[in-house]
């Protein structure tokens, strides 16, 4: 007995129908084959009006807008849209509205049941035929498979497609042969080329260096950064640059932390090794060190979704977090976050985990440059509300640091430590005398996404823009 | 934030109250001390009516026969009862008929809502603050804590209690913390003796070896002792033999076989460490040889009493499994097969995955005596079916082998290899020849134990000993 079929075979066993759901995860990211391959097989077998949940959307899903335009898909749910779809998006190209979650509330939904899965396919890069699965060996190899894991516990039918078989029983399963319907061989699940970069770099602009360097400053201040620390950043230059002052700053001052968690790079990897910390918590490896690191060293744990930072979860890793390291497309003087539309008003990102780590660590510290494009990126309000400023301590930039009033100790401890402390509105007015107020986009009347915090609530909506 | 506190508390928070249910599982064996420790805080608080469901029971839980005279326990729900319960059981010391349920039909009847569990109390020889926690390490480690993860998973409110603390966050978590509510510490959870044998032994007898060394002609017999074979077998003396030999057999045949399953021993470690497996699945550590493996080996993985053998589960290992070595208390000419009760009637055990092996696995043996204590095993109809006899293709005795008429080819196979395959009725006469017919125990009318199968559907119900 085994579970291997062909994907065609595999939709047909699963009862997939018209008005369904179907769910995707984005370990793959822009190299991710897999999405289009199921969606294209299944528009042939002319089944219409279907949900995807999708944990992210990257360019290379772009195809998804054949078929939206064709009815084979009618709704979408994701945690994070690039900008080609999300432009397909913002200009009115779906009737229904996007639903936007967050990285932990999407378990949260799916486990409620509030966003039920009929059929989950899981790219796996290593499988075995019961469907025993792991993104941690193979020649798609990805690392942690860690939001897949929900959707594979979860889903009513379960399709896990691999392009590297080993024996069964596949060592060290992400996602065990109980929750597994159906396994389909496949040439190749995707580009490796876009699946993890070679490397992350470092930023060299010397005003990004600044921001990180100011970044440990702040940490330094804050009075976390003691044995037992733990620690998330994002991948963006300046998030990096932090990463690695911080080491430097932990091993001089021999601090042993707890954790790194998070989407992890070789900039963790490389404070793991170091000693910086006991172990890291990786629900996505964003690079190659990361996923020979998850590989080899058992200290480096996959660790699922809902694990990372679902608030339906009895704890989640974020409710330890002690610092993490957040960007922003604009940020406005109550601390309200945006990372979901550009400042034309079109959506080219999402929150993926960053309300979640932002409302789980005891530091949630913005990084952004005063301005971008010529444009301010601190505003009167936000245009859309992705974060609440209520879980925003601080916000870096390169012209001084803006503590929420909220949080009057770190405010205390960053002045007694001589930062540049400023109010965000100085900050606000300091961008502005650089680049004048810029006009708003316009939006139109069509309701086009939904942000939906991780609790469930609505945070926003997001309409068309003209 | 942690998630410490006192048992008296967690049970407190837990909204524990009468008519729930509570659960425990059996992994610290003989040397448990948390299923009394906690009934005992619970009877202090004066809660009654309650349900316990057990993985398995020990004769170091009799004190359970004083909270159910108190009226503290009324229901019992367990794969597994030792003799002294047993005894008392049997006795009609239980109003209501205590549920016997399969290793692998508990978590399906979890999972299915079937047997909700209000408050499942894990123990834990190994645990952090947020509950994440694990069983080989500590000073009471146990090995794999494979049947506690159905009960953490599903349970409406999760106590770990455990006598040795880790940092957060514990690595490679057996139970991870989004299950757990409260963390319990505690001086000592387990007697270490009594958790596992120093080492288990190999019979001595030389009916044992005798028959040992004709299990394994008869798996050498059966076709399926090739590359990829896959194997479990009991903790008894003579299933121990029959490894040994089988490991013998291996080694000469150059067999590189896929994986050994189940409660795992030393004898399953050395034959994985000498490449006669893969991989070893395990669900339940018999001796300090296997705890001291999974620690250490990757290739000696921790399942889940799901993933082993549930069939409410997708797949789980035993549908993969090739041969399994099972016991027998009685066996009929049906191929039938007890092992509830003894030759007098009392409970003494259970199916713990006796059935769920046999159903799963291609070829499914009994290795048993003729006779014990001058009783013949092999009898017309058993008191309890425990296994169908349709899920049974062997029974091996040093007198001879018979085979289930129903697997004709491996009757054809068994006697090509010139083994000594003989009428199970032959058997069964060439025994009473040796003690007689024995009387049949007298049942009252009390009915104080249903056996339910995998499956969910009554197998048997037991009444009580006059």
């Amino acid at each position: 007995m085994n579970k291997l079929t062909t994907l065609k075979e595999a939709i047909l066993a699963s009862g997939l129908t018209d008005g369904m759901t179907v769910s995707f995860h984005h370990h793959l990211r822009n190299g991710d084959y897999v999405l289009n391959m199921v969606m294209d097989e299944i528009a042939a077998l002319g089944i219409r009006n279907l949900t995807v949940n999708a944990s992210s959307l990257f360019n290379v899903h772009s195809p998804l807008k054949e078929h939206i335009r064709n009815g084979v898909v009618t709704k979408l749910l994701t945690d994070y849209m690039s900008a080609e779809l999300g432009r397909f998006i913002s200009e009115g190209g779906m009737d229904t509205p996007v639903e936007f979650r967050t990285h932990g509330g999407r378990p949260r939904d799916i486990e409620l049941g509030i966003t039920p899965i009929d059929v989950a396919f899981i790219a796996a890069p290593a499988a075995d035929c019961m469907g025993n699965c792991t993104g941690n060996r193979g020649k798609s190899a990805c690392g942690s498979l860690g939001y897949a894991i929900p959707d594979a516990m979860n889903a009513r039918f379960v399709v896990v497609i691999t392009d590297e078989m080993f024996d069964y029983p596949l060592s060290e399963p992400s996602i065990t042969e109980q929750y597994v319907d159906s396994v389909v061989k496949v040439d190749s699940i995707g580009n490796p080329a876009g699946i993890v970069s070679g490397t992350t770099k470092i930023t060299r602009d010397p005003v990004g260096l600044a921001m990180a360097m100011q970044a440990v400053d702040v940490i330094n201040a804050s009075g976390l950064l003691k044995d037992g620390f733990s620690f998330q950043t994002g991948a963006g230059g300046a998030s990096l640059a932090a990463a690695k002052y911080l080491m430097d700053l932990m091993l001089e001052k021999k601090i042993r932390g707890s954790f790194g968690l998070g989407g992890i790079t070789g900039f963790l990897v490389d404070m793991l090794e170091a000693g910086c910390f006991e172990s890291l918590l990786d629900v996505q490896c964003f690079d190659l060190k990361a996923v020979e690191s998850i590989r080899h060293n058992p200290k480096h744990q996959e660790i699922s979704a809902s694990r990372y930072a679902s608030p339906w979860a009895k704890s989640s890793a974020v409710d330890s977090l002690d610092v993490v390291i957040l960007g922003a497309t604009e940020i406005d003087c109550d601390f309200n976050v945006n990372v979901h539309t550009d400042s034309n008003g079109y959506i080219i990102g999402g929150s993926g985990g960053h309300s979640d780590t932002a409302a789980g660590a005891k530091l949630s510290m913005i990084i952004a440059p005063l301005t971008r494009a010529r444009l301010p990126i601190i505003t009167d309000k936000v245009q859309c509300i992705s974060t609440p400023g209520s879980s925003i301590d601080v916000l870096v930039t390169q012209k001084g640091i803006a503590v929420n009033p909220a949080n009057t100790e770190l405010t205390y401890r960053l002045r007694s430590a001589g930062l540049n402390v400023v109010d965000i509105r100085q900050l606000k007015e300091f961008a502005e005398a650089l680049t004048g107020i810029p006009a708003k986009p316009v939006h139109g009347n069509k309701e086009i996404a939904k942000v939906i915090y991780r609790d469930g609530t609505l945070l926003h909506t997001i309409n068309n823009v003209n």
